[in-house]
């Protein structure tokens, strides 16, 4: 087994072996699917099941809520993939044992139906967060026009009302989908993502349907239960000491205060340090190295041009100032990044079909395995996994014709919601989109970070600045950003869901046909739930309600400066977002020319670009798992291989599962009692003379 | 090896078999010893070398220094064995190198001689802790006795002059080494106490001798290596985030902010883990039961008694309300555990004394093995050990003669120096001293805490009531709490010592020369650094100086306090005391009669009491130490036994040396820049709209 820093190698896709599996080495001893050989995997239509869709609409539904009241109260969004799993787990756990002991049982839970269900809820609860209704959906509203300084006109402003969030949310939610369809096996397959997330929510449910007898596999899921009880129990004390702003262990100061407020500080999360265990090294070295170029670097420097480059006056967080700087540099180097990698694809897929076409070659899908002298040495569990990942083929005709009709669909739909979105403004989306998504699933794949968001940012600058203020830009704009959020964001959640079906030997099919009614379910419970809050508290919105919905303001005026376009931006920030954009692809084409042996040392775009606007604390944490699962690869390289990707799996899922009570104990009005605060000497003393 | 609670047996005076050693299984491969056997134990004329006094005298000055300096800034002085070990080391062993490159090299350094400069910087370094520099001592001072609030009679002020601070301290200080030295090997061999420190100290030192070759040993030392280094740098950590009071790491509410009022929190010290990772577990579930005890109900319920049994607008410290019923309770208990013990081996070495000159046995001291059943299957180490600490005797006479003369020579010119302190106090602070030194250095073998302090509080109370205010009472009260604390602080110490000496082969004989001439340098050395200060900053003592020497005052009102004598204390508080004084003999009296297997599930009143007024943290550290040390031993016995003392002395020994840079950089004026604060939700609000 070759380093860890192998396992991230967009070289895969010249037919490289993939010198490592996911979490098996190709010892037989350490193979998951080994264990599970005597297990029949159900076909696809069997791995859905009613039982799954009603407890997963169950979930769904819980789910929402949640979320919901996230997205209205903080508008910060935990990612609840591993608690759909769990729960999903045990709700089918509980009901098949019942009915086992009625003797009505029919069919036996295995973990592809676990899986499905995992997915779906996925899928229906994500929409409760890129249908916007704490962003830019309610940005529309007039509630929020209100607070803005500028008087609204009545072409930039559109109340909620449930029939046009329903309509709006079917005719976009369903266009990521299919766009993320083709990509799944150049992601899972040929580039061998890791999907943090994904991957451990896999060991997870891997470790549950685990048969009897397995001696390493017990001894692995009895380490996971162990580390994900640590990461439940820490992020639960944690909880104890957050009342109030930059309370709690989140913002530890770990290397000084200054430090910390250029965002380099150990923050104490569980899941990012086993993040950072499972992905490559390369990965958390380049987001380190990311994060100290901007933030130790670029933004002090720039930050020093206040009042020349940009308007001192502004607040911190403005596009017109540094802020501007942050976001847009960082998203031109994904950018770079990802259409160079997308480009490459394409080029790779269109020379395959050619070859294909020309030598009738029975190769799967655009590889070109024999075309290198390398014998593929795939371990066992991988090509497992592979077999079964692309058994149930879904053609990609069917995907692109889905894309199309939908699309059409949408773009003549569209604008009778919004008519200050015209339809060229969504067919240039529709055009753009699927790059944009491919990005976003393959930075995901990388580095577990979604950066949907960002993205819509992207759509409301363009659009808004296109339509211009007269044209009702900032209403077109907020639109804009919408359909490309739900794209996104949908292709990055499902590819993590897909890496988890991968894992699982759950069918494509069977996953698509849940990803879609996921969706539909979504697009039906999230506008349902949204209209539940505002009709039940008046003041939905208002910065002194319980429910401010801080984002959606945000939102609202960025589509305002949007409007300016590109001339609103601070100086120079184009120029650098252009030598940042052509920087990623110099640095893309270099790993590509030097070959493996040194590419391995050259940090990737992508990873290096998210820190730009997040700040390092996440990288940090990711380095740390890094740096421990080195030693402990140093002190026992058996034992860490064998238990590494399990121990890694438990902090992320202990971490994830806490979302869940904490989210609950949140909407019961609970707050933490302690805030564990950090203050200079000098604020201290200020402090205690004030208290004593 | 049975189980750890079998360490503390005070019915090994019975002569049941020592069932375990300190660090050592009966196993050979873990047998230290063993390892040391080709090395030979220098005579104990050798063990004291010239170079060794010379050391040990530049370390003095330094400890001397940076204790001073602590006694007048903060008042809380931090134990310096490990330092004084582990500098010892390094400042011979460079020497030695450097001889023996130049070729003068003759005698090589011995683990004995390491041990003998240990012992001679504590004893020194001593003195300026218990010459009470920072409290009796300067309390007499008319500083001090300006800044109380009644007006002080001419007869209650004595302001310091080098002469009478030499002078008292020569005729008090050697007392306590006389005490102490009969009493060394029942505390050491016979009642098998841990001293935590003590045995920390003498781990390192092992370690750092520890002869080429030994496999386990090297194993054992690199642990100890690695522990030292995380509990050095997590206190270095620490530390940053002290910037005020109850800020940083040991004042972390852990079980919320009203189990951190009534001290139940974990202060995440690495000391304290470690010690109770070396101490029997019986002996931290007593600390813990006496915590909850006192602080969890007796407390509380006195509390609910404000304005009822003591005036309810004292302040906290104040003796006369609820402190007073914490300290005088504690006192209680321990004398009354500590006198029965006194009473017992009083008992038994009289009976062993009529039994050997009746029968001419030839058993060496007071204990009766062959009385009993039980051949002593006692391990190598331990067997070793104890011959060479019984080789060099120290005859009993000696030390009573000893005793005696300085008690006679003090007794006479005390009265020179304090006239307010008559000879018949001393003569019965003299027949009391033993039995209190006694006491202080079980408890201190049994806890790792020395209560001297309390000790000397108790003889303020006794002879200031006594005196009254007509006959100089504070100054009688002060004086004689100078005369108690020498002597119990310097029993505790020294077999502190006694025990690192018993695990590095030390001769006794050396030791207490050591011991002698340490304290002569203590005796000198402390005044003069002391007079140093007095003289550099003129405003010594007052509130608002850089040195406010906080705890003189503490002392000064506690001895006016004390001229009103028992009448001044709360309501009731004297019939609690004697309640518990009774219930600790009790309790001690059942664990005598129902025998071994029962007596290990009975809590030590002695153990219950330290708690009643330091609080309930350190007993949670340590039972921490002790839950890791049961689940390692419950993982892998044979590893926990073979490394558990290694990593325990590593935390213990790393916090402690990080008292030194930390001592210095206070010295130098730096302090720490950031203070990690807990407030509740509410004073957070408050806070935050103050700063905002």
């Amino acid at each position: 087994m070759t380093s860890r820093t192998a396992r991230y190698k967009d070289d895969d896709l010249a037919g490289e072996p993939p010198s490592t599996a996911d979490n098996a080495a190709p010892d037989d001893t350490t193979s998951v699917e080994k264990l599970f050989e005597a297990k029949p995997v159900p076909p696809w239509t069997k791995q859905l099941t009613v039982r799954a869709i009603f407890v997963s609409a169950v979930l769904a539904f819980a789910f929402t809520f949640i979320v919901m009241k996230l997205n209205l109260t903080t508008g910060i969004i935990p990612s609840l993939n591993v608690s759909a799993g769990l729960l999903g787990f045990f709700f089918v756990k509980t009901w098949s044992k019942v009915l086992a002991q009625t003797g009505l049982l029919r069919t036996p839970f295995t973990r592809q139906e676990n899986t499905v269900i995992q997915t779906c809820v996925v899928a229906a609860s994500g929409i409760a967060f890129s249908g916007g209704f704490g962003s830019y959906l309610f940005g529309m509203s007039s509630i929020i026009a209100n607070q803005s300084p500028e008087a609204a006109a009545a072409a930039d402003i559109k109340n909620p009302s449930l029939g046009w969030m329903i309509a709006f949310l079917f005719v976009v939610s369903f266009l990521g989908l299919f766009s993320v369809l083709p990509l799944r096996k150049i992601m899972i397959v040929d580039f061998r993502l890791t999907y943090p997330s994904g991957t451990a929510t896999a060991n997870l449910i891997n470790g549950f349907h685990t048969p009897e007898g397995a001696e390493l596999a017990k001894k692995q899921v009895s380490k996971l239960g162990r580390f994900f009880s640590m990461s439940f129990l820490w992020s639960f004390f944690q909880w104890f000491f957050t009342a109030g702003d930059d309370c709690g262990f989140s913002s530890f100061p770990t290397f000084g205060l200054q430090a910390y407020k250029n965002k380099f500080y150990f923050d104490f999360s569980a899941t990012y340090v086993g993040v950072g265990m499972i992905c490559p090294y390369i990965i958390n070295v380049s987001l380190l190295i990311g994060g100290i170029l901007s933030w130790g670097v670029m933004w002090p420097l720039i930050a020093n041009k206040k009042g020349d480059w940009y308007d001192a006056k502004l607040k911190s967080s403005s596009l017109e100032g540094l802020q501007g700087y942050k976001v847009f540099i960082a998203i031109a180097m994904i950018l770079g990044d990802g259409l160079y990698n997308f480009v490459k694809v394409l080029a790779r897929t269109l020379s395959g079909l050619y070859k294909q076409c020309y030598k009738k070659d029975s190769d799967v899908g655009p590889t070109d395995d024999s075309s290198h002298g390398h014998p593929p040495s795939i371990s066992y569990d991988d090509k497992r996994r592979t077999e079964l990942f692309l058994k149930d083929q879904i053609p990609t005709w069917f995907s692109i014709a889905g894309y199309v009709i939908i699309a059409a669909i949408s773009t003549i739909t569209l604008p009778f919601i919004f008519h200050q979105l015209k339809w060229y403004y969504i067919i240039v989306i529709y055009i753009i989109a699927p790059a944009l998504a491919f990005c976003n699933a393959f930075g995901c794949g990388l580095t577990d970070w979604s950066l949907a968001s960002t993205y819509g940012k992207l759509a409301i600058f363009c659009i808004g600045a296109w339509a211009g203020s007269d044209g009702g830009g900032v209403l077109a704009g907020l639109a804009a950003c919408g359909v490309m959020m739900n794209i996104v964001s949908t292709a990055s959640d499902l590819m993590q869901d897909f890496k988890t079906g991968y894992m699982t030997l759950a069918s494509p099919r069977s996953m698509f046909v849940s990803q879609v009614v996921g969706t539909a379910m979504g697009c039906i419970i999230s506008p349902c739930v949204f209209w539940l809050f505002y009709k039940a508290f008046g003041n939905l919105g208002s910065p002194d309600s319980q429910y401010p919905a801080p984002y959606a303001l945000v939102y609202r005026n960025m589509a305002i400066l949007g409007v300016d376009g590109f001339s609103a931006l601070p100086r120079y920030c184009l120029t650098l977002c252009c030598a940042f954009f052509v920087g990623a692809i110099v640095i893309n084409l270099i790993r590509d020319m030097v070959g493996n042996k040194y590419a391995r040392f050259i940090p990737i775009p992508m990873a290096m670009a998210i820190p730009f606007y997040i700040g390092s604390y996440f990288a940090i944490d990711m380095c740390l798992g890094s740096l421990i699962l080195f030693i402990w690869e140093k002190v026992n390289k058996e034992n860490a291989e064998a238990f590494g990707s399990a121990v890694a799996s438990g902090l992320i899922c202990g971490d994830g599962i806490w979302t869940l009570p904490s989210s609950i104990i949140a909407l019961a009005g609970v707050k933490p009692p302690i805030c564990m605060k950090f203050l200079s000497r000098a604020t201290n003393a200020k402090v205690d003379a004030f208290l004593g």
